[in-house]
């Protein structure tokens, strides 16, 4: 079924000279002689029999194939991998490299096979990447590859990329005490030691709000999903508390928050603000918009093609910014006395 | 940075070997008399030298890579992209090939540069994708290859998967019939012409409620997106409609209807109920929970591996079912009449 693709002693007999001279025109070598005639004939009838130099012969003498392969744990089950893929994408298309991408759904075994392969197509590096920011062990068979891990890390010697979630938990805590909230400020989602996100972000959420002399007033403890969020957002209300502004952990979290206090007929954010983190489609479909810190996820895709081609400077692991977007669940706390404080 | 990687001569040198009696170990030909000693010797210090047969070189003679391109117009900015990317890779895993991806954005020239990228590094075939069900014009430079078609068709020739919108139109309606609708029935969403997915779902709706003598009541225009419809349905409610049961084009429609329908003080599913198409996220995220017509976007990944590889009959184009996912959106309508009929 495979179209037949001329070889190049085909295009060296059709345009009469040697195979070697037909390499020398079609590499654009010009340590041998060749008449402008000559190389232009030669040209031609590479293009009318469609000739395409053999990459794949050319990669076992140059040992460079312009492959590169994202190896994840999670492509499809989280919807921000989409941009991960994207930005990767993107970057190795600019760069004339193509992309192998392999779902590892955190099985080691799977894993294991799936870099074997890779090596036995010789790609010329590999971007590591988890879903959730988290340490990474790096598989053995990476070991001395060409390599950049993105949103993980293991160690200042194999480059990485990753959020700056500290920074992004600063920002989230900076946009309530810019709209003048003191007091009444909740967090509203898990604490869970494994998730790192989470906890840098509440890291950084601490750092500004001490910074302003102000301290959280509670947390709202429940899985960073929807339903969750609802359920104990709606027992918090139920219990006669009554926050000023949350910080929800995601935008998902954020959306249960929102069906809680619409339900208990509380107004955002004229009774109470709320922000969040991901800045996901989510955050531009509720009423009202949600303001939320971005998640870099295409900048990290093109940031870890461009540190793996060498053409980024990196020193150990990189943070990207987090971005504010500001739209309307922010705003100046009102002159009330919330049962909270 | 790469790490070494032994050449079978330097197995043959190290097992005292000839390279000839290395190759017919290493590639299990029995037609030349080894001795078992010699065998387990070439095989164990292949082991130790950490050698891998060069898959590059054997493709070259075999003119099989073990690896399938998949090319898309849109990867990232479709989350329902991540399941097709989902099931194709673990399709193609399954069967020990590797998975280009490629996104085109819709740019023909960048396609036909990417294919021809693919073409060089000579992939076993083409998966081509395309994010809305439309027909495709297939590429010239794909003509000839292997290929699928996946969400796109173009003709019987070239064997394609898409999802049965006609038959999922026609669940949709049925969900309302079954709970005892007829009458006031409403559809929420634009039909645009280049929507196939649209015009196909409509066709269904229509067969289904005509089958049981009912006929849509009327439609809400609005873009196929939240806050379009939001503003569609709340202006609609404004003007003194009351419908009793709507058919949204896809969930982020109805998000956009349940708030409006929510800020009117109408009750899902007691005053109105609500039915979908995609089965997205947003679907078990809404309250109440949303009944939708699932797109198979997995199925469709693995089904074009299968077919790609000659694993599956196929008949020109195949269309895939789209179940019903029954949630809490849809109820019996209240014994009222409806201002709407």
């Amino acid at each position: 079924m495979t179209q037949h693709r001329a070889t190049l002693t085909e295009v060296a007999r059709r345009a009469g000279v040697s195979p070697t001279t037909a390499s020398f025109v079609m590499t654009g070598r010009t340590d041998m002689r060749i008449s402008v005639e000559t190389r232009d004939r030669v040209l031609r009838v590479a293009h009318e029999l469609n000739y395409r130099p053999n990459l794949m012969a050319r990669s076992l003498r140059s040992k460079v194939t312009q492959t590169i392969a994202l190896i994840s744990d999670t492509i499809a089950t989280e919807q921000y991998a989409g941009q991960i893929v994207y930005g990767s994408l993107a970057a190795a298309a600019e760069r004339r490299h193509l992309l192998f991408i392999c779902e590892t759904e955190g099985d080691p075994v799977l894993e294991e096979r799936l870099i074997n392969d890779l090596l036995d197509r010789q790609v010329d590096g590999f971007i590591y990447a988890t879903m959730y920011t988290r340490r990474a062990r790096v598989p053995r068979s990476l070991r001395g590859q060409r390599l950049v891990l993105l949103n993980c890390a293991a160690g200042r010697e194999i480059p990485a990329v990753v959020p700056d979630e500290v920074g992004a938990g600063r920002t989230a805590a900076q946009a309530l005490i810019d709209a003048g909230h003191r007091d009444g400020i909740h967090l509203v989602g898990e604490r869970a030691p494994h998730l790192i996100a989470g906890s840098e972000r509440i890291q950084g959420i601490e750092a500004a709000l001490g910074a302003a002399g102000v301290s959280l007033a509670g947390s709202v403890d429940c899985a960073w999903w929807p339903e969750s969020a609802y359920e104990a957002m709606a027992a918090f209300l139920a219990a006669g508390h009554l926050p000023k502004a949350l910080i929800c952990m995601n935008d998902r979290v954020a959306l249960g928050a929102y069906q809680a206090l619409q339900e208990a007929g509380l107004g955002i954010p004229e009774d109470v603000s709320v922000v969040s983190f991901d800045d996901s489609d989510l955050a531009t479909w509720l009423r009202p918009q949600l303001t939320s810190v971005a998640l870099p996820h295409q900048w990290l895709g093109r940031r870890a093609v461009e540190i793996l081609l060498g053409e980024a400077e990196h020193e150990g692991v990189e943070r990207l910014p987090m971005p504010l977007r500001h739209r309307s669940s922010v705003a100046s706390p009102r002159g009330r006395s919330g049962r909270d404080g």
